[in-house]
């Protein structure tokens, strides 16, 4: 490994991190310097994982010199708190989606990082995964005329994954609609490639035990004729994995035999005790970066569902493995070469940003803009009436 | 064969006659007695098929006093005579969807019907297909909680299908919103289970060569947080039949290795000629009765893409074959048996109705409610504003 790379100081070691694990224990253009975390476990495996430092507080974190930037994966309710720190500390950013819960929680991030003069990246969201990113450059390269209608579903079990009491709260930012929809609404505004104009949608609460959305049907019009559908269910009943040669959201294959796994764990569990087992499973109590240098490489992207772009000549249907191009006189398979490492997208933008200067395409009003959708979205479903959007960019 | 038939005559030996041939032809509880159009091949045709009587006008036709009922599968344009002229002769109607082309045409059919005491189905649709009926029954059986979601989805090549002028004008009649949206329409209202409360849809012309919508995107309203999104794309691109096992509308194989056929042969047409080449297919000129009886059984149902009923409990999927349940604990298919005949669920209802007294499901004002969401999925897409139903029925 040659080149310059990203010293990473994290804040938060928890599931989102662990999903960012086999990226930022494989990826040669990172290092990992430092973490914050209130558990004494995590940072301890952290400590050994990486031979770094470890702090309790993401403001000691923030503070230490030898960090390039600070990725924020802490719970929504802190990322304002956190980015603002990092921010301050001269530090870039790399906050988890949702980057925030508001509007002007949203803004305060983009003006802390501008203040700062630091690159403020909002992800992993999977409109990074490449045959998202390969089928918004065929695209834009205007063989098959202008983009129509994108038409996304995803069916998963979400719902049922052990959650902390906030992530059942959607007052608190739980729930599909802030956990899930930034994906599908990034992959939507990928593809279409122009500011949305508004939003209709319906949303309930659909199992009361569970307390908070765990679906939601919405339409989005990007205006001149150009809307997408965005269908999520996370109620752990079909998969839309089916459809996608049972490749998981990871890219790894799953067992297409198993079936309601995720509900059949949660039974049973004692109210009280879904916190817990959510954090057994959180780093520092099982695998860590040594299981995650040691896998193979992932045998396909990540994705979010079924996605179809429909052009004005093709259909371009991203795939875990590449791009189904379905034009007017022949359907063929685009593939994409196979990841060396998971997620490497992210890194990508983070690195060119950093140590290259080049704009990040999922800068703080790109997640602005997702933020201000997935609000709006919640609004249309309350309000039963549809919502303009005014913090999409320019068009 | 015992019991009484349905002494039936046809006005309009088109291409929907053809594609209720294979019933009308083969379904012992029909009796063909008499058919109108102005084609003289046609009605040669049809007098040698059925040994039946023919005549160059409806009006003629329905004053046929060996008549129970007259199917009207004459072009949208000619439907509310064709209905008024029946039911004034007394004679039962079942009329093509869609219906009629505006609101107060299909009032005046459910007026004509009610004034002269006969009953008004309308159809085939694909809410008639077995499949879809089963799963209205599971849904109301209450098993799996409250219907919350419905997802429907077809991409077909219905575009670049032989067309006559008026069928590529939306202001005649033209385009998938008339032709193709009642069918996903009713499948999602009948799954839905209640009155519609709104539309939102999105659709523009696409390729200007055809000149009318190929395609819609919708969100349908039935109020208390059960929606349906309705996606349609006619432009021979991506095919959903791949996800149906590859069979096809009609319940039949399909070749999945085919591609791009209905566009290659459309681009071999001189302007000017293609309702010509529709013509050639149309009843009269290629296969008639006798291949329709000779024809095994379909070895599967009529369907209209991907649909998804998502309840509390349960993820219902009709397939061509049955319904495939996605449950809390278990994923079971539950299959029907084949058709004996296809669409012979048309006949179910049309001989209940007529020789039975059962009311119909599919009566004049279920196609009414369909044509105003149809009209108002246009209006919508014209005014970028969500468009309230008036006509749906009671709650
Ligand atoms: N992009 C993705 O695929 C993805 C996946 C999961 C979560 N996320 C996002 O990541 C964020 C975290 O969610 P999660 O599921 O990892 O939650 P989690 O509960 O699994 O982890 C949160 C971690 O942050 C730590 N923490 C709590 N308070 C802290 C503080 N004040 N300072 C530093 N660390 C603190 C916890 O101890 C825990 O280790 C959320 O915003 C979520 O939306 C993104
Ligand atoms: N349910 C379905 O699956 C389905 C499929 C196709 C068509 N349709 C509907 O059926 C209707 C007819 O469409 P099509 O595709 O069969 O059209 P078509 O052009 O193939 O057939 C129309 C037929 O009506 C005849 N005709 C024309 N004017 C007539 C008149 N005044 N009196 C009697 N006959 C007349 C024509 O000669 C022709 O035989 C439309 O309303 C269409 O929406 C339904």
């Amino acid at each position: 490994m040659s080149g310059p790379r990203i010293r990473l100081g994290v804040a938060g070691l928890g599931r989102a991190f662990m999903l960012m694990l086999p990226t930022l224990a494989r990826d040669p253009r990172v290092a990992m310097v430092a973490a914050a975390d209130p558990r004494p476990e995590a940072r301890a495996r952290f400590e050994s994982d990486f031979g770094a430092r470890s702090y309790a507080e993401v403001e000691a974190l923030c503070a230490d010199p030898a960090l390039d930037a600070v990725y924020v994966a802490s719970p929504h309710q802190f990322h304002l708190a956190h980015v603002r720190a990092a921010a301050a500390a001269g530090k870039h950013v790399l906050v988890e989606k949702p980057m925030a819960l508001s509007v002007a929680d949203g803004l305060a991030m983009v003006e802390a990082a501008q203040a700062a003069g630091v690159h403020l990246v909002v992800g992993h969201s999977h409109s990074f995964d490449a045959p998202y990113r390969r089928a918004q450059e065929m695209i834009q390269a205007g063989e098959f005329g202008a983009v129509r209608m994108i038409t996304a579903l995803n069916f998963t079990d979400y719902l049922y994954r052990p959650r902390r009491p906030e992530e059942l709260d959607t007052a608190q930012g739980g729930g599909a609609i802030f956990s899930q929809a930034p994906h599908q609404v990034e992959v939507a505004r990928l593809l279409a490639g122009r500011p949305a104009r508004s939003i209709r949608a319906v949303a309930t609460v659909w199992d009361r035990a569970r307390g908070t959305e765990g679906a939601y049907n919405a339409l989005l019009d990007f205006g001149e004729g150009l809307s997408a559908t965005l269908t999520y269910n996370g109620h752990g009943h079909f998969d839309t994995d089916e459809f996608q040669d049972w490749i998981g959201e990871m890219g790894t294959p799953r067992d297409a035999a198993a079936y309601g796994t995720a509900r059949a764990a949660l039974r049973g569990v004692a109210p009280g005790e879904e916190a817990a087992l959510k954090e057994r499973r959180a780093y520092g109590r099982g695998a860590g970066a040594e299981e995650a240098r040691r896998a193979p490489p992932p045998p396909a992207y990540n994705h979010f569902g079924l996605v179809i772009a429909s052009l004005e000549r093709a259909d371009l249907r991203p795939t875990p493995r590449g791009v189904m191009v379905y034009a007017d006189d022949e359907r063929r398979f685009e593939p994409l070469p196979p990841p060396d490492v998971p997620r490497a997208e992210v890194i990508d933008e983070l690195h060119a940003a950093i140590l290259g200067g080049v704009p990040p395409l999922h800068d703080g009003a790109w997640g602005l803009a997702t933020a201000e959708i997935c609000l709006a979205l919640l609004e249309s479903a309350r309000t039963g009436a549809e919502v303009a959007l005014r913090h999409q960019g320019a068009a």
